[in-house]
């Protein structure tokens, strides 16, 4: 059973496909607490919604990542509600020291992109302005780096001729709405292996995550 | 109908692709000829065998790219054989003057891997390497960049968790001879527009291609 801390700026659309799934027993983990590096962020309202414990917690002074004092008092948040497994879902900080070690290979992030096609904001928009003609989204492990951690798992969708940012990255939700309850479901069951870059599922080393 | 005239460097399954496409009906264009910068190519035999006319044009003394006396020698070669749209099938060169600017926006060629992710030589070892877990190929307008010009169209594979660089290879192949021909059929009937880095299907301006 993952005991699952959830971390989110924004909307929590992909908390709530978790949640979601979570209630209908299709994940063995429950969502323990939810934490915003910003204050009015919808997902925490979500959070109280759904009986789970929300805090705003102060990421000062850094604007764009999670360092130093903020990232302990992160740490200390998470460790109050005995979270073991960390998901972001719309955190929109890099994850820095000391948080970045506290939780190795347990700490997971959806991107909307085909990783390592797109990294970094608005990657629908990116994708859209390349004429890519795929997207999709992208599960993977947080490591140090801009979205380059070990990839759990990938769905793509199509480019449309008429597509505006915002139709395409609609699109791509729908996705990740599906891809990410699906990858921290492998990772409940124990069914997810980590090999250098390479994310192997249901090869028998089960103690590896 | 096009007239297209075919760059090869291998064994010319892109090639045969397409050629056996035109057989079958299924698109508007006719290969005049075969060029190889490898004197004992595959493809120039595939050619043969197919009646189509098939040349080694010496592109010394370069070995990456074809330029300057060489790309001179394949643009008379072409001229020679009436060709107004080259495919570029396993052609391993970049396409440097005055052949560059010979075909404007009349130039094409697929890559194993869902651009821009894994651009480059053996784009499916990349992949694999790098985790990813869809890879794929790409139809793209030629531009001077290595793999950059605009896209016409992509499609997705699985990469399987047991997968070799050989058995990724051979499933990203199997895609490229359904895209090839999809996309240059497109172009053929004259439904392709390009709209600075976009590509779009049946917007009605079908003058642009």
């Amino acid at each position: 059973m993952l005991n699952i801390g959830v971390l989110g700026s924004g909307s929590g659309s992909n908390f709530q496909a978790i949640q979601d799934a979570i209630k209908a027993g299709k994940i063995a983990a429950r969502i323990n607490c939810v934490a915003s590096d910003v204050a009015d962020a919808y997902i925490l309202e979500r959070a109280r919604k759904e009986g789970i414990a929300a805090a705003h917690i102060d990421c000062s002074p850094f604007k764009t990542k999670i360092e130093g004092e903020g990232a302990r008092r992160m740490i200390d948040y998470l460790d109050e509600h005995e979270v073991d497994f960390v998901v972001l879902a719309g955190f929109m900080r890099m994850v820095k020291e000391p948080l970045l070690s506290a939780f190795p290979l347990r700490m997971v992030n959806i991107h909307p992109a085909l990783l390592p096609a797109f990294p970094g904001l608005a990657s629908w928009k990116q994708a859209l302005e390349y004429g890519a003609k795929l997207a999709g989204c992208t599960v993977h492990f947080i490591d140090a780096g801009m979205d380059t951690g070990p990839i759990i798992l990938q769905r793509a969708v199509p480019v449309e001729d008429d597509d505006t940012p915002e139709s395409l990255h609609a699109r791509i939700q729908v996705e990740e709405h599906i891809a990410y309850p699906e990858a921290i479901g492998l990772i409940a069951e124990g069914r997810v292996e980590v090999a250098g870059r390479r994310v192997l599922i249901d090869r028998g080393n089960l103690s590896r995550i």
